[in-house]
């Protein structure tokens, strides 16, 4: 089993991509999170180009990593300078790690056209400064920028940009596709025969402007590359990095590669889900293996054959990377997959049994009104455990209003809600004022709530879905709103359907606290 | 320069994605676009297991696709009956397309575990389905379902299922990688050995599951498959199938297939924005080729090198797919795309005029609050005539205020709204109630303006579409409100951008309406 390394760029390359801004305490996070799930190197930033990242090494310690080791980033001394007296490679020492990646040309036209300098002085630049971090006792990572694209002009210089890297002492080259536009079969073809010309181990970092980062990854630790660099969830300038929780799976359980701890392997799912909140962005469903959607099954064929045998339709066993299977009840699918959901709630129910009868027509039923249950699985379970009178109800609800305005001349309008909610023999009546109707409704429904439940505080949405579901009558149309809640550890999803787009969302909310209540009480 | 065809199956394989639910009339729309698009086929559905598939081809020759065959899909007979009788045959003949798609299996577990018949019956069957379809006068594509798996199990038996086919005359063989786990390397290899022994064409489908669809389809083609099958968004099932809209422009720009029309190349951005909108999902921003961030530039070594040579960040020219270069830093780009909406209202603006820049900065000014003029026309042509103060008000709004409100035990609530306007000297206040806010305040404010105008009494809206643009402020996100109107013989649409979905609403609603006024006035 050969291993190998990880190096996530979460915190510096993942940094660059549009929409991305992390504090200093999202990325303290971020790394341990990282070093939990055991990858070799955590690559924290840049301590020279931005003052957040410096602070960052300066309080480093205190991570007290148990896996990972930090990577400060820089670039090979400035043209006209000396290594010793260039500001970056001073700041990158001050960092303090004992890894550091450098990055410097390696394609003739980016030396002559965008560094502007010659071929001969570009060689030295990396020579001097790989030199002089080594002398400093540091590991360096060399990053050969534009690698490929400079391999494929001129396969001589990219090599001699490497050779310069390699005399210096550099412990690692890393090929780049710094633009993202190289095929599968370039990467391969490329990364062998520089593993057949060079003594230093090599490493790979791709970027997805083709679509195709994971897969050139993949394709260069085949033609022996070492180390992979990415980003865990793919973050990244333009079109993102290497998907690292894509590759590590692909390669540990489909090629015997090691990249991480065996027993990380199982919480791939939960670390992606982690980072996506810590950076505030909604985690692709369809992504590979992580995704909400990676092993749910639709046709009525597929749910079919999964039944029968897992690796019908599946790759891999989603639990060996912390998912799960989910069955999606819909139209296409049909009854055998509703069953399967009603028997998540009670597994003693048969598909003979009357219960599973009358709770099948009922499902179709609101089915035929436009609920979608597939992407609410929360309001299944929940509507489940009430039609199977489980449900003991946290709050009973009275009566709401709300009430939009809007003056002429004024820039906006004001939106309020009132609301009363009953527990037991108490009444809670409250009102809120928000940015529209669903909004006032949202925050005065919490705080009625959260009278009886004060957890319910802690309960944020982050997500709110509006489909129109006819839409030729327009207005009057009924309307689907899905709602997705967390608590900061899990996330769900419920639905409301109605004319009426308050009433559906009023619906969809209620569900969701419901939903929290019932499975925080159980 | 060789041709490869695009298959199309965002309404087929795309329908099976997680929260993708198209009516008809999307169905319809996304049909007519990818037409446009100019790709050879559009897989469209399936006849037999989706009644809303067979009233889609029942009316397709309404759409007179210019460029695209429809393909109905199927699969093969069951084991127990005749071609001539089997019900999912007879339903794929009355779809009454030119061309028809055939899935069957081709791995012995498949068959064995899952189908649960014999070797020799699947062959039989496949044999039996291809020749009865082509006995009908159809091209017949036969879709080998899990043919990698099963070929990297029993590689005869996988090539015996081709041969079956092949026997039967079907026109094309596509190997699909159905559980979207095999490697670039795998996939390159087995259909390179493949196309060495079959005379028929070849085709290639694959998907997602470890985010290498784009790449090994790829490698496919460059292994000898003449058609490749994916969904424009890299829509489908778990992780999705091959995105399109990655695929194309990698073929035809970087290795010189010829795919699609070469003057389609540069809509490639604009279509799947589109479709993105009808499908109501959020497009991922770094999407390859199409995104909104695929060009965008944020660290300033980048900015600053994409600036002295556009090739040091960008491996194509965004404007060759239709998308633009995004300097994340000081001011913005796009003038031009906007300068060409001003000069379709008005042809004697150029560039240098005055008004030109103004009407750029305040679009643009409303372009990042969220509105998005490519789907709404005609609330451009009116804000655009507004701006150049040649728009003579038909009607003020003094003030609205809508209430809604649900007691306890009632079945659902009531929405009511009041609306106040001017024209003149003169006023109208009335009211009305509807299902929701919406719907009311739409009645209302008809009602008023035809006490001026009667003929608004006839419009009719038909579709609504409400979109949350930031979703993780949740219910107090910014929503966008898109609006299709008719009188019967024209359909505009027009935009409303607000927190208050009701605000948002009722400006899409006024635009609709003054935009008729001013067309019918002019």
């Amino acid at each position: 089993m050969k291993d190998i390394q990880i190096l996530d760029s979460t915190l510096r390359d993942g940094a660059q991509a549009e929409g991305i801004s992390f504090t200093l305490h999202d990325k303290l996070d971020i790394a341990r999170r990282l070093d939990q799930q055991s990858v070799a190197y955590i690559e924290a930033g840049n301590p020279f180009s931005n003052p957040k990242d410096m602070e960052f090494f300066s309080i480093a310690d205190r991570l007290a990593l148990e896996n990972a080791k930090l990577v400060a980033f820089g670039s090979t001394r400035r043209r006209e300078l000396r290594a010793e007296e260039d500001p970056g490679l001073l700041a990158l020492l001050q960092a303090n790690t004992d890894t550091v990646a450098i990055f410097g040309k390696s394609s003739v036209m980016q030396v002559t056209e965008v560094l502007n300098t010659s071929l001969e002085n570009n060689l030295q630049m990396i020579l001097d400064t790989v030199r002089f971090l080594k002398q400093q006792g540091k590991t360096v990572f060399f990053d050969a920028e534009h690698f490929f694209d400079g391999y494929k002009g001129s396969a001589e210089y990219a090599l001699s940009c490497l050779e310069a890297a390699q005399t210096g002492g550099a412990d690692l080259l890393v090929l780049c596709d710094t633009n993202g536009g190289c095929f599968p079969d370039e990467i391969a073809r490329i990364t062998a025969e520089v593993c057949s010309v060079t003594a230093t181990p090599i490493g790979i970092h791709c970027h997805n402007d083709i679509g195709c980062a994971v897969a050139n990854s993949l394709m260069a630790v085949e033609a022996g590359a070492v180390q992979v660099q990415g980003t865990f969830l793919g973050f990244g300038e333009r079109c993102g990095n290497t998907n690292l929780s894509s590759l590590i799976p692909s390669l540990q359980l489909k090629r015997g590669y090691r990249c991480i701890k065996e027993e990380c392997m199982e919480s791939l799912t939960k670390t992606a889900r982690y980072i996506a909140e810590v950076a505030n962005i909604t985690l692709d469903n369809s992504l590979p293996y992580v995704g909400s959607s990676a092993f749910s099954h639709k046709g009525g064929m597929h749910v079919d054959g999964v039944r029968k045998n897992p690796s019908s339709f599946e790759h891999i066993a989603p639990e060996s990377v912390g998912n799960k299977r989910n069955i999606l009840v819909s139209e296409v699918s049909g009854r055998a997959a509703l069953l399967s959901m009603i028997r998540e709630v009670d597994s003693s129910i048969t598909k003979d049994s009357p219960e599973a009868q009358l709770l099948t027509d009922s499902l179709k039923a609101l089915e035929k009104e436009g609920f979608l249950f597939e992407s609410a699985a929360a309001s299944l379970e929940l509507l489940i455990t009430k039609k199977l009178g489980r449900f003991h109800p946290f709050f009973q609800l009275e009566r709401f209003k709300v009430i939009g305005e809007q003056e002429a001349g004024a820039d906006s309008g004001l939106s309020s809600a009132l609301i009363k909610i009953k527990v037991g023999e108490q009444s809670e009546i409250t009102a809120a004022e928000g940015d529209g109707p669903v909004h006032a409704l949202d925050l005065a429904l919490k705080k009625a709530v959260s009278h009886f439940y004060p957890k319910v505080l802690r309960l944020r949405l982050t997500d709110y879905k509006v489909r129109v579901i006819e839409s030729s009558d327009a207005t009057a149309a009924v309307v689907r709103v899905l709602i997705t809640t967390t608590n900061g550890e899990e996330i769900w999803t419920t639905i409301g359907v109605s004319r009426d787009i308050v009433e559906a969302s009023l619906h969809a909310l209620m569900d969701s606290i419901e939903y929290r209540l019932m499975k925080s009480s159980s």
